[in-house]
């Protein structure tokens, strides 16, 4: 961290240091999650409205965290604000089957047309965890096979190779790690390799299309065929985490741009408005192991749900924002995948051969070239940058001219974002790379 | 099911039913949480407010289901929607820290002195998921043990024994059922047998001070001090899963009215005013684990949070119920603990001996004896009882007269709820006996 703007953040974020020594001494860490924490203490935030964050001292953020990148219409969306205010008079937490849920799943089926059953829960990390149980169930076989540097949430059965060095172990107290196998990402000879030495105990495979904590990275058209294939062969589950991706860049899924065919999809973030949601669906022939009328319960999968699954709340804001990016048509992903072009070139072009800007569509993030990679093609390209002056270019953009994203990880545009962001953005490079020209 | 109720709940459900059979097109089973299913179909609510659930064909029903029992206030609670709606403006979906969250946690270690460090996720599930990692951590041991019935929600390491029969696995697809132990509720001297043969790798024991799904029964305090004994002089941790006993009998958890000391908790439900939330709490040495500036990876418990985690939204619906319960002093409780007794009672009564309603405070649920079962203190007794005529009779009181329990669920008392609501159930219920004297 450059000291000129640690001491300039310091200096203007006095409120949030007090207030986050609380947060210290009753959590852990200060925080709910752990990418939240950034030294030396993260900002705490009084508002989040439209593109912005603001915090206890008043700095005013354009923020491109924007909700782990679940508000894709920027923070306190009208339409959404409007429905949800009127649900709240109807009830929160019905406990029991309601109407809005068939109707964002209507939404959705049509979308994303694999969904061919879909089961809600309130949370990414349940979702995945539920695919994965479905996979083992329906193949009757253990092992799932993940990508290096693939985040599906804190599940116990699929937390592993998340961080570099990937052949260390994520955390102790897990039981599940001797199941779960770890693939190179878009390296389709070896990842085929390794999966042919698992193939008889293979339950499933699952990717994201375009690695997020890892790095976001999209992979190949190429790649991602031809795992399919492997899968569909294998008689092993083809399993698309879509929950950064799902309704990132068009209305719908990633893997109909690719013709590819999962068997089960998990969704989240974006589908409910940035209320919590977590969504697992695919082909009925896999969603029905969860079917208690189907199967007795040593051979169905016993899946959530949960108490707060499918919440009058977080079905309303689905609804909300899906027919509000709905009715918006083309315009707002093309604006969106505009900026995101846009800015991926600038930064490629300022840094002068330094970085490489990855990504796709809204979704970008500046990789400082070290260790003599010259390409970005997995997270194990990712981690050999120079992670360290990625946070100091975040913090320098934080701290200096009121532009956020969380240190390290990658930015992501909203509706509410507009052309002279990304101008600013620009300007606030220019000055931080005169820092170390001086 | 009497077939006079079945014909008079379908002709009085007609707009439910269709919207069912759209539900179960687009859902596994039409539901999001297994138990919200019964049969013939459950109708399908449009609004819930106070102490009702209205659907779609405008039935109202008194509710004692209240969300999954998280709505201690009843629906639509004024002073939540109040600031609820307020804070809508000013962003559901930060995702950075902010200063609402302290709030809540202030409030939480004042009531539950053993929070000395909390960290929110957003279910009951993730929160018993990762409490079960930082035991494991902590410990270095990996077996858990926890009771027969005993329900910790959907998360791999605790899907074992809880329905009956115990010996029979929970789901296919699950990999971490042989680090599971269970133990027979309130038998403790069985249950010590059990945990000593496993003491060299027992981590920890979960467990509910009031079996919940298991059947409405409170530990007796002999047993849950023995265990915690047991577990304190074997340096496993004592964890206590008060997700739906917390906040529910007094401003506080149950644990401190038994002077037990437990090493983690678990909440949930009313601390987020049915919002959805998790909450790991407990003793500084043990939360400790999870803290990544003292830990290496290896060496630490990787847990939530995630994505929604102390969401902005959450934290001012859980401020606004505890702050709205501790304004009624101890009214309210006093109130609710009164109906539940004399509701407890009332039932026995009038069932003549042929039920046994368990139940503490404002939760109660009828057994209807069957199979020489003379006395319900674990979930073996309540399993043999008749969950038949358990279902004929919430049905009955669905079908005839507007009184909602998820069948075979016990119910539980909001501030909403009033005399008349015990003497509308008493009325059904001797209409429900009536049928059976014809």
């Amino acid at each position: 961290m450059l000291k000129n703007d640690l001491r300039v953040y310091k200096k203007n974020t006095i409120k949030s240091e007090k207030a986050f020594k609380k947060s210290k001494k009753l959590h852990v860490n200060g925080v709910h999650h752990n990418i939240r924490f950034f030294e030396p203490y993260p900002f705490v935030t009084k508002i989040s409205k439209e593109k912005f964050l603001i915090d206890l001292d008043s700095n005013k953020y354009v923020d491109y965290w924007m909700g782990h990148w679940s508000l894709i219409l920027g923070h306190s969306s009208k339409n959404v604000v409007n429905n949800v205010k009127k649900q709240l008079n109807n009830g929160w937490m019905h406990g029991t089957v309601s109407k809005n849920t068939i109707e964002l799943s209507e939404k959705i089926l049509k979308a994303v047309p694999v969904a061919e059953k879909i089961r809600y829960a309130s949370t990414g990390t349940e979702a995945t965890m539920y695919a994965i149980r479905l996979a083992r169930t329906a193949t009757k076989r253990k092992t799932i096979a993940k990508i290096d540097g693939g985040w599906h949430g804190y599940t116990t059965d699929l937390l592993k190779t998340v961080n570099w060095p990937f052949n260390k172990s994520e955390s102790s107290g897990l039981t599940d790690e001797k199941y779960i196998t770890s693939l190179p990402y878009n390296d389709l000879e070896n990842s085929i390799r390794i999966l042919k030495s698992k193939k008889n105990d293979l339950a499933a495979v699952i990717i994201e299309p375009v690695l997020g904590g890892g790095g976001c990275i999209p992979a190949t058209k190429d790649y991602l065929t031809g795992i399919e294939n492997f899968c569909h062969k294998n008689n092993s589950l083809f399993i698309l985490d879509e929950i950064v991706t799902g309704f990132r860049f068009r209305y719908g899924c990633l893997y109909n741009t690719m013709k590819l065919d999962p068997d089960i999809v998990t969704l989240g973030k974006i589908v409910g408005g940035g209320f919590p949601i977590g969504v697992i669906c695919g082909k009925n022939e896999y969603m029905n192991y969860a079917n208690t009328s189907t199967f007795s319960k040593s051979n169905r999968a016993y899946i959530g749900g949960g108490t707060f699954s499918a919440n009058p709340l977080t079905m309303i804001a689905g609804n909300s924002t899906l027919a509000t990016i709905k009715n918006k048509g083309n315009t707002l992903y093309r604006k969106l995948n505009k900026f995101g072009s846009e800015t991926r070139k600038m930064l490629d072009k300022k840094f002068n051969g330094n970085v490489i800007t990855t990504g796709i569509g809204s979704l970008f993030l500046t990789h400082f070239l070290s260790n003599s990679i010259t390409d970005i093609k997995n997270a194990s390209d990712a981690s050999k940058c120079s992670i360290k002056k990625l946070h100091d270019y975040h913090f320098h953009m934080i701290a200096n001219d009121g532009i956020f994203f969380m240190p390290g990880k990658l930015g992501a545009f909203s509706d509410m974002h507009t052309k002279s962001d990304i101008i600013n953005m620009a300007k606030s490079t220019d000055r931080f790379l005169t820092k170390f020209k001086k």
